[in-house]
């Protein structure tokens, strides 16, 4: 109770600062929410980075083309203070791949290689299978019954909201092959992390740790893990798996940056972007040539304004988020700005609507973010008190470096259906759910840049409880 | 009106002949109805077909097993007069497959051979790209703008419950092969026929006619179809494309039956089934383990009775009809009791639910077909006045030489998103729709085969607006 009266007296408090400024901050975060609804820089953007560029895997031509892509568009779009900020990043490419089953009978099966996978001699590996529908029963089995044979982890993912599946399921896939390999297995097969029933192979990177991957590991489209299941229930299964690639050490990547220069207070600056890079099968249309769309037309319309806001607004296309690197590259060139971060954000959910706000903790009794709550509503956005934890992998490392962060959290029910895949191309992209995500960044974004809000201070204020 | 007349008359008349028998058929009709509706047959039958045989392409190993399987199934279940009618039909069987955009940019393309394609040489074959959005746009184009080009045809296929879509898109497939060679392309490419969204190719034949193919022919991926739609609009295309694939001239296929022998006269036939054959890619779930797995649970239904009706249920595993020739070897192996096939019906458009009934022209007015109507309303199945005609490859040819047919027209919504694809799979099939499709044969079915309705009569004794 005491916490809660404490809280209440301090929003009460807030309400009362609610002046004339924050009034017109009100109306202009209202105007440019629904001036982005019928905007339609956002499917302009994806449309031109999924077709005119295509797939972008790091260290491929597709993302030296993005990267230059990156810098025009953001030069034509009036942003300024661009900067590519270049970074080593060791590259991976797919060569040829295939995969059959032998026995019981021939069939064709359709595998994509995980990310950094290593290759199979050129003939390719033949083995009896070792099956198993979960991680953990993977891990439970004894060696005897892994060592020389082909993992197969049919573990499937469910289908949520706000991607919850994806963390559970995606432990074959980040672990399965270091504890596959430590038990003896020549390679791994998983089912593809999908919320989808297609044929299409989910790729993905196999680990971002320490551990090094010592086998061959690929995914297998959904229908295929649920055959191999039924038919290892009636005898043994024989599999021959090609996996061909290679790496380059001394490769790099990019993030690319650029601002809408803050009037009052240039150097207090927010963060936004989403990531340049994609895989190498389909054109990351969802993953996301979407979220560039979304943070660009966003910090876009908000620098047409006849005045910027206080705060300086920094787009930040990242440059190797689908094989990490990105956000320890922009931490070693911030470092000594880091304090100067007001908040950060990433779009890396998709293309779909955006349903709930969070805020960092102790925030959400502030002007600025109760005019944020209440001008996201009409766009069905309602506030979580849950605190806002990192949304993807680029802000994680800044979020972990104290900069507080913001999560506009996308509808992801579809994502997991095309995330990583040959599918995941402009089709999917829905131009009125698009538009309602760059509605919410646009108007939220401009009233923290427009405000004096101190995250790090009410969040140090904040009891230990709040929002909870 | 006089013929509105004269058919009220008829109907009226048929009342009449309603007696103790028929009602005691309706009785058991229901009863066949509602225990097919719990009945696991049917499921067990397509999963048992779809994992253990898996794909069935005329000539294939897997279709030699699915053969063998088919008579072991007829045996198992009781059935009687179990035939494997062989017939000469040369195969086609695919090899390696590849396409790839070379410019504007290298992308890795989804395709798969048209069945009958040519191979393309070893290289692949590399051309310029000549792309028409409809079919139409390439037969009205001047030869020069086609002459040593790949013709990519990008033509979508509509959405609808009676799969209406399919003959006008598919056009593309049948015939563009062939005119887009006559105007000297050295390739075709056509957008997938298809409804899906997926990357995930459809395959199917050519064309049947007496035309001979002779250009590479493949179909692609409805996302990539319309990332080259947006491309050409943009600068000119290239494509590589690699096919592979031989032809077996001196191959055989076979169809297989077997009866549920009639009571009373056992010489009158009713021939149900589906195909037993699939394409290469996937296994044939919805096309058409699903079909074969209707029909003969309907019959097995049927003849678990203690007493079967009067007359024969013969049970048809069609075994060339993704190819052709079933129908013709049927008709060549049954000319002389053709006059005996009382009526014709195959189950191939999947397994979703039925959702009308057409009669042969003249018949509802019957009391046994006014039963019929009766038992398959609680199905939600409607009766539609518009005259069967046939529904399938298979009976096509039989409907052609005086037989008539009967149509249980199944939801076609979702069938064009997985036929002749890699996700034609088990997972695709719903138990309760597949049960619901049981339900309505086994009950059709029986209601004709215990009465003593002649179809081709009631047909000549009908005005030729009958039913419309
Ligand atoms: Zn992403
Ligand atoms: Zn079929």
């Amino acid at each position: 109770m005491l916490m809660i009266r404490s809280l209440l007296t301090a929003v009460a408090a807030s309400a009362l600062l609610v002046g004339a400024a924050q009034a017109q901050d009100v109306k202009i975060a209202e105007a440019l929410r629904d001036k982005a609804l019928t905007d339609r820089l956002a499917w302009d953007i994806t449309e031109d980075l999924t077709t005119n560029i295509g797939p972008r895997l790091v260290g491929s031509p597709g993302m030296e083309r993005a990267k230059d892509w990156g810098v025009a568009r953001f030069k034509a779009l009036g942003f300024t203070n661009i900067k590519v900020d270049q970074f080593a990043k060791p590259s991976w490419t797919r060569g040829e791949e295939s995969a059959e089953l032998v026995a019981p009978y021939p069939m064709k099966l359709s595998i994509v290689g995980l990310g950094r996978t290593i290759p199979t001699p050129a003939e390719g590996v033949e083995a009896e299978v070792a099956l198993f529908t979960t991680y953990a029963e993977m891990v439970a089995a004894p060696a005897s019954a892994i060592k020389g044979k082909i993992v197969v982890i049919t573990q499937p993912m469910v289908r949520a909201q706000d991607g919850a599946g994806y963390g559970v399921a995606g432990i074959s896939r980040r672990a399965g092959p270091v504890e596959a390999a430590k038990r003896g297995a020549v390679a791994l097969l998983i089912r593809s992390v999908s919320t989808s029933s297609s044929t299409v192979p989910h790729t993905g990177v196999t680990t971002n740790g320490a551990d090094v991957v010592t086998i061959p590991a690929a995914a297998l489209g959904v229908p295929e893990a649920e055959q191999l299941e039924r038919l290892a229930k009636k005898g043994p299964l024989r599999i021959k798996l090609k996996l061909a690639s290679s790496l380059d050490a001394g490769d790099v990547a990019w993030n690319i940056s650029a601002d809408i220069k803050g009037s009052e207070k240039p150097d207090e600056v927010i963060v936004i972007g989403g990531h340049l890079d994609s895989w190498d099968v389909g054109t990351g249309a969802f993953d996301d040539a979407a979220g560039i769309a979304i943070t660009t037309a966003a910090a876009k319309l908000i620098g047409e304004l006849p005045k910027h806001p206080k705060r300086t607004i920094r787009v930040v296309m990242w440059g190797s988020e689908e094989s990490g690197g990105s956000s320890d590259a922009f931490l070693a060139a911030n470092k000594s700005n880091l304090e100067k971060l007001v908040l950060a954000g990433e779009s890396d959910t998709g293309a779909d609507r955006i349903y709930s706000l969070q805020l960092p903790r102790g925030s959400e009794g502030h002007p600025a973010m109760k005019a944020a709550i209440r001008t996201l509503s009409p766009l069905k956005i309602y506030f979580d008190r849950n605190p806002a934890a990192h949304g993807g992998a680029d802000i994680g490392g800044i979020e972990g470096a104290g900069v507080p962060v913001v999560n506009l959290n996308q509808d992801a029910s579809r994502y997991f259906d095309y995330h990583h895949t040959a599918d995941d191309t402009l089709d999917k992209v829905d131009p009125i759910q698009l538009a309602q995500n760059v509605a919410a960044w646009t108007s939220f974004i401009y009233l923290v840049a427009d405000s004096d809000i101190d995250f790090r201070a009410l969040s140090a204020a904040a009891p230990a409880q709040a929002g909870h």
